[in-house]
């Protein structure tokens, strides 16, 4: 039913097991389930092949996980994306490359083709959330991938919290951004009266970014607890205003919407805040930061 | 009841009539009641000495109204922050400066003086919105100023869409960004369906700036119905989790809220946002504009 330029998006939240052939099998038959619904688009959660292993600030064991993109895990959601004619964000990959590993979101066309494999530009370092024990900063900058069904950038959790590269998305032509994710809370760590609500800053964060850029959000989380961890799931997708279309709760759930993409256009045009903007202004964005 | 770390912040959310002088005596009288009910911080809404005139593209008499600043209106409104020990943002003045027009925003501190001037740097230009016919884009650039009530930066209105400047603001230290604003919807040019509601999509860009930079954010709207504007009010604080912590309805009111300004930091180093960005990947933020 959909068209190119309505494209139906659909994001996989799962749950994630100890074992990587369990979650990529069970991805596959989310995908397959998708599908079925009339996805063109379908989004898997981030490191989605095994527990956030991330929690750990050095178990040199997990090193043994990385593999190369493209390599065998990509090689599966090619043929995935390919058999079932959808563009596929195939979540994110540890990755190994030249000695350095990376986390890296692949991006198959509906031929199965390797579109791109952008690697995570902010990596958080926190309690529970180790990453930069174990990723390099991103090097492949922002990428904004023309697809059958429209310019998708998909970025990767902690960079929701950077309107500087949603922007940049805008800027380069993104009409979606996807944000596949893998967050919860941590038990005795959430001191609700200090920090707020989580997963309302979260949701906040990203529709700031719908709103001010005029395009499609999506973030799309994994469920469950993991060690000390419950990840609460909330996947959503907003449109160009910033509605929120459709959310998950917190179980395994196919979250949908299609996407109008013209609207991005529609509302860029209405609002001209990508024309207004006062790029002479801003030179404090990218000093080096100051740390202390 | 307030210490310096934990002001009353307040918005005074109030009707604009045809005559500056009623304007001006009716934001003294709110001032004043929002004193009398706690208050340590008072901002006006954007424009607040009559109605928006910026509706109309091509009115050679409103440039009669321009003032300097420090100019007549400032000097009465020192007067009733220094009456009143508070930090009061003027809400904005429509300024004339060296045969430039400018839209100001003044702030003064408890003993009266004037701490600060900004001039608004992304003027609009639309159905209905002619700022460009009036202000110039301003120059002072983004300014965070230190109160004996913590660090405010003032931004003005469609500054609300521009993340940039929310980030610089919090990269200066502020902990209170507070947005003057006239903004409503337009008879007849509401197509709901394409451009979605945009009081909802002006709330949530807000929120995404206190989300991802930790800071309080306040917007002061003007409330009621001008030509064939009818201003939304839905005046708001939100905390530095993006949690609303008071919001008006549509009619005249002082909105309030007491904010713990130790949050700000305790937030800031607790995602540690500021920390972990990416500066040398920001660079397409600052280059100019294409338009087309």
């Amino acid at each position: 039913m959909s068209s190119s330029r309505t494209p139906t998006l659909a994001l996989i939240q799962m749950n994630c097991s100890s074992s990587a052939e369990e979650n990529l099998k069970h991805a596959l038959s989310q995908i397959d389930e998708a599908v079925k619904k009339g996805a063109n688009i379908v989004v898997l959660p981030e490191l989605f092949l095994g527990p956030y292993f991330c929690q750990r600030p050095d178990d040199k064991k997990v090193f043994d996980l990385a593999e190369a993109v493209p390599g065998p895990t990509t090689q599966v959601l090619s043929e995935a994306a390919r058999k079932n004619k959808i563009v596929l964000v195939g979540g994110s990959i540890f990755e190994k490359a030249a000695g350095k590993f990376w986390n890296n979101a692949p991006v198959f066309g509906p031929d199965g083709t390797l579109l791109s494999a952008y690697r995570k530009t902010h990596i958080p370092e926190d309690i529970l959330y180790h990453e930069q024990h174990y990723f390099a900063p991103g090097d492949t900058g922002i990428q904004v991938i023309e697809t059958p069904f429209g310019k998708i950038c998909p970025l990767i959790c902690f960079d929701q919290w950077f309107p500087e590269v949603a922007r940049i998305a805008a800027l380069k032509g993104a009409e979606i951004i996807v944000y596949p994710t893998a967050i919860g809370v941590i038990d005795d760590e959430v001191e609700e009266n200090i920090t707020g609500n989580w997963q309302q800053m979260w949701t906040n964060a990203m529709l700031g970014h719908a709103a001010t850029n005029n395009v499609y959000v999506a973030g799309i989380n994994r469920i469950g607890r993991e060690g000390a961890m419950s990840f609460w799931g909330g996947s959503f997708i907003a449109d160009p205003s910033s509605h929120i279309l459709s959310i998950a709760k917190d179980k395994e759930e196919i979250v949908m919407a299609t996407c109008d993409l013209d609207r991005v256009k529609a509302l860029q045009d209405a609002w001209m805040f990508l024309k207004n903007r006062r790029p002479d202004q801003y030179g404090d964005l990218t000093k080096p930061v100051q740390n202390g």
